[in-house]
């Protein structure tokens, strides 16, 4: 006889959540905004959930997964045309200084070329096989595993949840458009027309008389901060009724998805706590206050706080190291 | 006993197409490419059609729709604070001489100044109720209805065989995209999240504590030529397979979508031929050639041509006059 399988209500759809608040509100939400003749109920086309990626999804320590992606990219610019290093920005960066970039006058210029070197001047196409390619080989330099091994489990599982009860889920990101669309179908099963991320104007010209577009750092829109609900708004034209962040940068679009709304709303700040599994960081005065203001709003605002070490009993996905998410093979 | 009801296959999705070359090749591409175990099988995801609006899916004569609110508008403007009209730029508009807006120095802070009046300095949900009165009670000046009467029916059926095959159905045009959000739901079908327009920057405020967006004319994307495939590729990230539209505006859209393209593609040009029901109008010397390119590429690449007058038995719904579609009631 086979062996029984268990009635649906039975399966913990958030295994990797330790019981407590986080947990049990997360999961009184999403059902009474979705179950048939409940008070709360909001119709499928406005469950929009939208998440920041970097420190919410998938971590930002030691460096944004981008940046290194960035130095990694230079390096190989600048063996490839050594001349490039004369550039005093290129030879900060791939010395590993680079607070010498970020500050000072002539930063904003010293960060474009940064950009300009990796980020464009090729089609999306070939930006996204070199992120590809790059994915399939790097390793994260504390936890020696691919980047794409390194989603936060229980996030996965919020996801498939939200999901599950009828959400579209939607990053908003400070990271590049075009970069976390080459993962955030295989990683997150978020498709790109669902991304929204920083991005620079891509060039339309026939090459040839063939169509192509070209990568360009021009017309920058930085979706970040107040810029998050405002892209929001431009490519979603809703309002999200669930958001996810980890940072002050997400406050506007958590402000924007609860305050004043009058859907019942979901805010969560992942709170970094597990200096152990992961890294403890955001709430250091020392760390340039990355999560201090969210902190001290979300009592008042009803936004929940997951403590990492506290709330979560896994925090990545239980792969061998080494190996990549069987989805994303590059 | 009931009539026998017919047959699936014996409905046609196409009534208000005149049997023909365009539609039987709008049958056969739809069909070909949904049908499973066909070569040409285009996987759901990728079934992306992308429409043009003003003269594509609606009439863009005498005047763009947007052109007729925004003039209404002004007007509204001026009664209220009639020092208003002493800028030149909002009496000329007023007198309906918008060439002596749009030429000249200057022309493009006229221009600013008129959007400025008409579409900013408030909230979408603002923008949205003054757009949703106007269109209630506005009539369009030959045919004595309200806009929202005036889709060309046959792309009304022509939105719902894509979508009845799976496509998910886009519109890109150079309109404003939270003007056309206001009516793309009831009168096409289309949700808020699937249209792309031009647009100026959102911003974001906390006022009194609650959050809201400001609508601006500032960072302006313009969603035209060029414009439109660099759009599709930030919002949407896939290529288009099918492509509608009806001016050489729409033509980088079309070389995007169907040129140097792997996937089995379809390509449709809407020519104005028809004076007694709609207007005749796009290729004629005197129109500042506004469909002169696309018709001279379109044998080499495949478009299909729509001539309103030979290929459309009805042009627009068969509605009684002054009565506005069932679903856009405002």
């Amino acid at each position: 006889m086979p062996p029984a399988v268990p009635p649906a209500d039975s399966v913990d759809p958030l295994p990797s959540w330790k019981d407590g608040a986080v947990r049990r509100a997360i999961l009184a939400y999403v059902k009474r905004v979705s179950r048939c003749g409940s008070p709360a109920w909001i119709p499928p086309e406005d469950r929009i959930a939208v998440l920041d990626n970097d420190g919410t999804l998938w971590p930002e320590n030691p460096i944004p997964i981008q940046l290194a992606y960035l130095l990694d990219t230079l390096g190989n610019r600048v063996r490839q045309t050594p001349s490039l290093a004369k550039d005093p920005a290129v030879s900060a960066a791939l010395r590993g200084d680079l607070a010498a970039v970020l500050k000072g006058p002539g930063s904003e210029e010293a960060t474009g070329r940064l950009l300009s070197l990796t980020h464009a001047g090729m089609t999306p196409e070939e930006f996204r096989a070199s992120v590809a390619r790059w994915l399939a080989t790097a390793r994260h330099p504390r936890f020696a595993r691919p980047y794409t091994a390194l989603a936060y489990q229980p996030m996965l599982e919020l996801l498939a949840l939200l999901r599950a009860h009828g959400f579209r889920t939607w990053i908003v990101s400070g990271g590049g458009l075009d970069f976390m669309r080459v993962f955030s179908g295989c990683l997150y099963g978020i498709p790109p027309e669902q991304v929204i991320g920083s991005h620079g104007r891509v060039r339309f010209e026939l090459q040839d008389g063939q169509p192509r577009l070209v990568k360009t750092i021009d017309q920058l829109v930085v979706d970040d901060k107040a810029g998050k609900p405002e892209a929001i708004h431009t490519f979603i034209g809703r309002r999200p009724v669930a958001v996810f962040g980890n940072s002050d940068g997400d406050l506007p679009m958590l402000q924007y998805g609860t305050m004043d709304q009058p859907r019942p709303s979901l805010g969560l700040l992942v709170h970094h706590t597990d200096g152990q599994r992961e890294y403890a960081y955001d709430s250091r005065p020392s760390s340039s206050g990355k999560l201090v203001e969210g902190l001290r709003q979300a009592p008042d605002r009803g936004w929940l706080v997951v403590d990492m070490a506290r709330d979560w009993s896994v925090v990545f996905p239980p792969v061998s190291p080494g190996s990549a998410m069987p989805a994303c093979r590059f």
